[in-house]
């Protein structure tokens, strides 16, 4: 077992580095000189009120220093890692509360033994010298089934206590006020931990092992051992069985919670787990407590009180009253409290229906005059054309990609089960998301950065995958021209089909597709003259580039598409013939341009990872696009 | 590699689980149906207003949905882990703000090809729709040297763009200014990530592996590539080492940084790191900005945009002004916006002075009365008792503890160096903190639970350790005794003792000695009658129960004290002689109390992890308070 690496200054310093930094960060923060002791810097603000320090070994972060504010802690005394603080520094803190004339200290304890000695020493000699000093010590551990004679260890629920006793102290509230009102909190609330893993202490071997396959049950905020190690399992059930164990009344340290009750929840990242994780758990805590028929009043979810870099949580439930719920609300300036909406946690929150698209193309008549002839005519051109191109689009995809251009394309057509292609071999679905895709990264090696010698696979640029649709019904172009009359307006058409690429085709050049026709959607909305489908080209490339990021030269579908973009501008001049400047378009522009990918090097996609000199084929991509155009071209002349 | 272990309730439902935990702990969302997009539940707010709108992949948590409040997001889409969201809820989420009245819609996107694709058809979409939307790209990673065609990666400044357009969201600007505005702020600002860990999508191994000793510098947020891999450094090196990359000219991403420039830091937490070592690298960043004339405005420390279970951190820094810097202050209720203290960051803050002893034992004039001269042959009797003892108490421990009892209570008379004993071998400090103590975990093994058999070491009960003030010099009641007269009273010699065997003896037998003095100082305070003595012996033993746990019967030296004690009262009464008092006490009680604990089961302290069937000595702690006990008698007679 090695010392695991950690980010620190150095190992000695640890402690007093993390204090340091709260403080820097923190301008309602100050040291106590000579002393590894946190205050508020508004001490002033204590004239009068009952004072409250907290403390204890550090590594618990951002307990307790985070807590340091107005409405809650009025100083923090901060021991080493996992050890005690001295007594001295303890009693310096409660003089420097007492001289800022507080009437009063209270010493918010967790209850270990070397705490409860060292507070409790500091707490004699301070009330030696006159202090109105007093200590509450606070267990809330709900692990140990027989009663200890140590009792309950102190955990999470700590900080409920300073929440508490800070809103009282900051009311005005007497030492005995909030003595006798805290003592009872201490007794409504339980918590219990669970782990994935141990923790380490800077310089120092994990002081446990757990398995790949276990989590343990009920540990301390040290690593002590807990009541149960078990096979790891889904979230749901473990978070079940920690509320059972919190909850069986022949657990000696059971929190009692009937059906009714009111709870504070607190589900606490012990240090390491993911923030994913975090909330995952937090909805299925409050799906269970509900089942159980327990009022969830708040939710606080985060990092509350870590064990360093535990991979865990703890869940901690307070039973509270209306009056107790106002002083967890009230305000603080402490900065690890928690930006709490008051309101009530639920599974069962109203969700808000989605609304209906705006444009209402479904309803639209349809057209069925020799536009809408036209356009059948062109759109079987299409699907007849990329169907044809299957084979070549793949092989030249097989040099510069992943060799699945041509299905991706065809997909288009006749749509295509995306996990089971026709031929071939049987690719995960990332592998089908076109030549120019982004593959999600989990299925992927990881996505190369500049130096591509430290990346184990440098295939995969974009870390971040495309999400489509994914279809049970694969249908695309063909079987939807079968089944309904087409849109009524060139605009409708293409926003229709924009959507079925989107769904069909998949991938990026789905996307990039949808793109160019949802643009070019625009500028055909009152007009169907030739400059507005000029225009419309225009619109569709400006997209495509703006939001893909690639430009002609890139060695992708936009050199072809841009070099007749180019051609196209002469529908602009007044008596243009359509099909001239098309054919121009086509013959002239796009697919000598499409040729021309041969020599180029790929500034954009996958095959930007390949150099120039292996790509000695056209880009799939452009050369698809060209002969999409030659095929609008050939359906509206035949 | 293994897939590493998660707490997810299924791999497939992962970001679903993490959104709808997030919606049920926050009455301030509210879902959209069939979608997995989180909006604000007071949708009425944004009648008038413009709406906000950002998410990409899940396994970013807080981001984005934790920024959905008053003052930050109107709505977030969120994908599957790593995977950008699905066109149709972005979509749809734009339609339910404008539905809801909203003038406008700002996408935040993070620059990610796939994020801008499929945010860019949804705008594209809409704005068919005749809804007003605009998209602003993030890029603000600072980790490529070279210029890169996809532009700069999104990160964790992608926060505080949240953050500044919900501001002028909130206070009514318009779509215009806002896009004007944080335009302005992406360029503003850099990022550079830093990490120990690689992070693994849920169900997936890790997408890398770093050595144990490595860093990797630059690293994106799914664990993309960085720039460079490095030796672990302190975390002083490493933030120097970010920062200079970060504002090096040369590099082609670095953000200009000059002296007297004023910036909001962020110092983000990418997953797992403790929060200990986030706060030391907050404090070094701060310090190593200051270093270069920078002016931190603020420091916002915490997981504002993690990577999974990544152990990182990233740094940002965004150049602000008076009036940046009001929108960053600006109220907001979402969850994951800290509470931040309005104030720069400095590692210069002002040290508040520590008071000073509040009792002024020092200034008291000395006594030379015969009280003080009786006081002086007690001390040396009890002094040369515990020397004589030293051996058998020690032995007596062996059986018991770790050996050391007879050490411990020699050093209350003579001192002697801590880690390095006179006699036997050299322990280490933790070994020498007594038979009753609660060693520093960090040297032990696992404490143990109630399972013992779970425990790799089952030794320890404890696990926060005492840390007691370690003394450079080592004296002790012999050598102070010989340094100076003795305080002038009853209590303040109590106090004085109190100090000393705290600083000199040390462990828990320091402490609770310690505490036993303290309070029995309290009655002596103005009296020196015989019932006040017996009132003394009594405060000192309820403290010491109090805090340390014991009781008597536990095995303990209570068992000698309380027995004592219990004799003592007898001193209450009417012509009481003390002398005969004393000697029953010691003679009848206290010495037969602790030779019977030879039959005692351990109830506190380490012995009581060792059956009694092995504990045939009575214990060394009950041996020396009986022992200390007659000393005094003696004292007193002799």
């Amino acid at each position: 077992m090695e010392v695991p690496k950690k980010l620190v200054c150095s190992v000695a310093s640890c402690a007093e580095d993390a204090l340091a930094g709260l403080v820097a960060c923190n301008p309602g923060l100050q040291l106590l000189r000579g002393h590894r002791v946190a205050l508020r810097s508004d001490l002033d603000a204590l004239r009068g009120r009952v004072a409250l320090l907290s403390g204890g070994g550090s590594g618990h972060e951002p307990a307790h220093a985070g807590y340091i504010g107005k409405g809650m802690l009025s100083g923090v005394v901060a021991g080493a890692i996992f050890t005690s603080p001295a007594v001295g520094s303890i009693l310096a803190a409660i003089r420097a509360v007492t001289e800022a004339g507080a009437v009063g200290t209270l010493l918010i304890v967790k209850n270990y033994t070397g705490d409860r000695l060292n507070f409790g020493l500091a707490l004699e000699r301070a009330r030696a010298e006159g202090a109105d000093v007093r200590m509450v010590v606070v267990g809330d551990d709900c692990a140990f089934a027989s009663q200890k004679k140590a009792g309950r260890r102190g955990l999470c629920g700590t900080v409920l206590v300073h929440k508490v006793a800070g809103a009282m102290a900051e009311a005005g509230a007497s030492l005995d006020e909030i003595v006798t009102r805290v003592s009872a909190v201490t007794k409504a609330m339980g918590t219990l931990g669970l782990s994935l893993s141990p923790c380490s202490v800077p310089g120092s071997k994990p002081t446990f092992q757990l398995a790949s396959d276990e989590m343990e049950l009920g540990l301390g905020i040290h690593g002590e051992a807990g009541v149960r190690r078990m096979k790891v399992m889904p979230a749901d059930e473990a978070v079940e069985t920690m509320l059972a164990h919190m909850t069986d009344p022949s657990n000696a340290s059971h929190l009692p919670l009937s059906p009714g009750a009111s709870v504070v929840l607190v589900v606490n990242n012990l240090g390491g787990l993911s923030c994913l994780e975090l909330s995952i758990v937090a909805g299925v805590a409050v799906r269970s407590l509900e089942r159980r028929g327990v009022c969830i009043a708040r939710a606080l979810v985060g990092s509350f009180m870590t064990a360093l870099e535990m991979a865990g949580i703890s869940l901690t439930l307070l039973l509270v009253d209306e009056e107790l719920l106002r002083l967890i609300d009230a305000e603080t300036t402490a900065m690890a409290w928690p930006n709490v909406v008051t309101g009530p946690a639920t599974s069962q929150r109203p969700e808000v229906a989605a609304p209906k698209e705006a444009m209402e193309t479904a309803k639209q008549v349809p057209s069925t005059g020799p536009g809408m002839e036209r356009a059948q005519k062109v759109l079987a051109r299409v699907c007849s054309t990329l169907l044809g191109l299957q084979d070549k689009l793949n092989e030249l995809d097989r040099a510069a990609g992943d060799g699945d251009c041509g299905h991706t394309h065809a997909r288009a057509a006749r749509g295509g089960c995306w996990g089971t292609p026709s031929k071939d071999t049987v690719p995960p679905i990332c592998s089908l998301l076109g030549p120019h895709s982004c593959p999600q990264s989990r299925h992927g090696g990881r996505p190369a950065g500049p130096q591509e010698g430290q990346s184990p696979s440098g295939r995969l640029r974009v870390p971040v995958g495309i999400a489509p649709a994914l279809s049970l019904h694969p249908t695309a172009i063909q079987e939807w021209m079968r089944a309904q009359p087409l849109p009524p307006s060139p605009a409708h058409l293409f926003s229709a089909l924009a959507d079925l690429l989107l769904d069909k085709m998949g991938g990026s050049s789905g996307v990039l597709y949808g793109l160019f026709l949802t643009a070019a959607a625009h500028p055909l909305h009152n007009r169907s003259d030739l400059p507005a489908w000029a225009d419309a080209v225009d619109a569709g490339i400006e997209a495509m580039q703006r939001y893909g990021g690639a430009a002609p030269g890139d060695r992708t579908m936009l050199d072809a598409l841009c070099a007749a973009a180019q051609a196209l501008r002469a529908l602009r001049s007044p008596g243009a013939d359509l099909l001239t400047v098309l054919a121009s378009a086509v013959e002239q522009s796009a697919e000598a341009a499409a040729e021309s990918t041969r020599h180029m090097e790929a500034g954009a996609g996958r095959a930007s990872y390949i150099s120039s000199a292996q790509l000695l084929q056209p880009d799939p991509g452009a050369v698809a696009a060209a002969a999409v155009l030659r095929a609008v071209l050939e359906g509206l002349q035949g």
